[in-house]
């Protein structure tokens, strides 16, 4: 192609994938690490439709479909879709990526082209890809069709209705105590007041950038701030999770178990469900309940 | 002026205002009442800053601020601000009204002219608009700067900082239970198995739609579909609320009180809090926990 198309860079993006249920499901067994945070280049993917003369009011088109080269067991090709409108934004900032952290994609990572779509569930940025198709429709693949999509708790595999329920595009808000490790065990060495430093991550979809996270040791009775390593982005385009620690304060006197749990809210004032019986969905999809972690407070 | 605006009309909005909150805050209680969807007839907002000469990418404006006519006792008029990019965003559909289902305003929904900002609380869509100013910075007013604004539980009014949380733009997913009234008395004239019509509404913020209400009658153990009333909206436009109805079946054998419990999902996967312990705030707002109601059932 002789256009020259805009590189975008010095961007933080964000692949998420869905978080762990508590309840059985089917399926990848997700936990908090299916989730990065990378410096993407490559070309916004509104370049190239405009470039291979795409009009955005065309009412004829209302999704952009991606093919990848990788081929499930039974022969289907991976693909998926997002809606026209998530393509064609100007501060949508969707790319056919082909560097990550600076470097070429690796074969892992999608060589030589993937997709990249921000604030959106990472099964659509698709990898390897072979055919974009502007279409009426979504893409018809497995994955768009049947798989990804949240239901209510009183659907399952024996009478889920998958053209009832929408393809997961944006995520919701959630976050991850990701340091120390579960179980570990901390000394008060004598002293009365213990503080532990823990360690996360919160992100949330649509560009929706973190407001606060906040920590409790007695089930959300209590709350404590935890303090967020903001990253620089743009209004209403925050993709990149947001790291955060907070020095928890240990209750007077306690040894034994204790659990810590954490809590995100984004820009909307969206938050995390407490519980997962009321989000259960046969696929495990989008569990944003409070991450917790367990440790053993010794004398 | 001599330039011709785009009316904008046949589109339902919603001006949304907080939630109410079990547990003492100081402020307006806000019940599930303070929210309504209405045609809104009126000039696209972004027309006349692009008329006015503004510069979507002049990087010294930020912020759209609003003056109305209004005082309070102290004298200060009434003011709030949206960020530049919901201002001028093509999809945003922030327009100023002059009318309100086909109508000329009155007086109490903001004559001669009012702001709609679709997705975001009401009360930055400011009524009797005396002024919009194009800023680098929010509007300095204390309803801006000081008021609708959230904050970990742990913060009260000896010790909040104002500065330290952004003001709420975007709202989070709520829903109420409006039909029938609460302690209503439902008789099973002898019928076992007995279900009651209950009725509401559910909306999100920033355009996003409901995907499914969940109703549950055993505290969210289990749950019912409720039906959606869509309307039709442009995807990633879904400004108006989404009513709903659900025909409840009440436990075999029960009488006495029982409480129903509805919780929405909104297009990014979010949901209602189960509690409001997690999510108060001093002032009470964006408080979306699920929506009650008790009835009480009768032989």
């Amino acid at each position: 192609m002789n256009t020259v198309f805009s590189v975008v860079g010095d961007e933080s993006y964000v692949c998420v994938c869905a978080a762990p249920s508590p309840k059985e499901i089917k399926g990848l067994k997700w936990q908090g690490s299916a989730i990065g945070t990378a410096e993407w280049g490559g070309v916004l993917l509104r370049d190239v439709l405009v470039a291979a003369g795409i009009d955005e009011n065309d009412p004829d088109i209302q999704h952009i479909c991606f093919e990848g080269y990788d081929e499930d067991i039974s022969g289907s090709t991976y693909g998926a879709s997002i809606p026209m409108y998530k393509a064609m934004d100007p501060r949508g900032d969707v790319i056919l990526a082909y560097e990550m952290n600076g470097k070429e994609l690796t074969r892992d990572h999608g060589y030589p082209l993937r997709v990249i779509v921000p604030g959106v569930a990472a099964c659509r940025s698709v990898k390897w890809v072979k055919k974009i198709e502007a279409s009426r429709h979504e893409s018809e693949s497995f994955w768009q069709q049947s798989d990804y999509k949240t239901f209510s708790p009183n659907v399952d595999w024996d009478n889920v209705d998958w053209s009832s329920s929408p393809a997961i595009q944006n995520m919701p808000v959630t976050s991850a105590i990701t340091d120390p490790p579960p179980g570990s065990v901390i000394s008060r060495d004598g002293d009365d007041d213990l503080t532990v430093k823990i360690k996360g991550y919160a992100w949330s979809g649509g560009g929706n950038g973190i407001v606060r996270v906040d920590i409790s040791v007695d089930n959300g009775h209590t709350w404590q701030d935890a303090t967020l390593k903001k990253v620089n982005q743009q209004p209403g385009r925050s993709w990149a999770w947001t790291l955060w620690e907070c020095d928890v304060e240990i209750p007077k006197g306690h040894t034994g178990p204790i659990e810590i749990v954490a809590k995100a809210t984004d820009e909307s004032c969206n938050t995390q469900p407490e519980r997962a019986e009321g989000i259960w969905n046969l696929r495990g999809v989008a569990c944003n309940t409070w991450p917790k972690l367990r440790l053993i407070i010794k004398e």
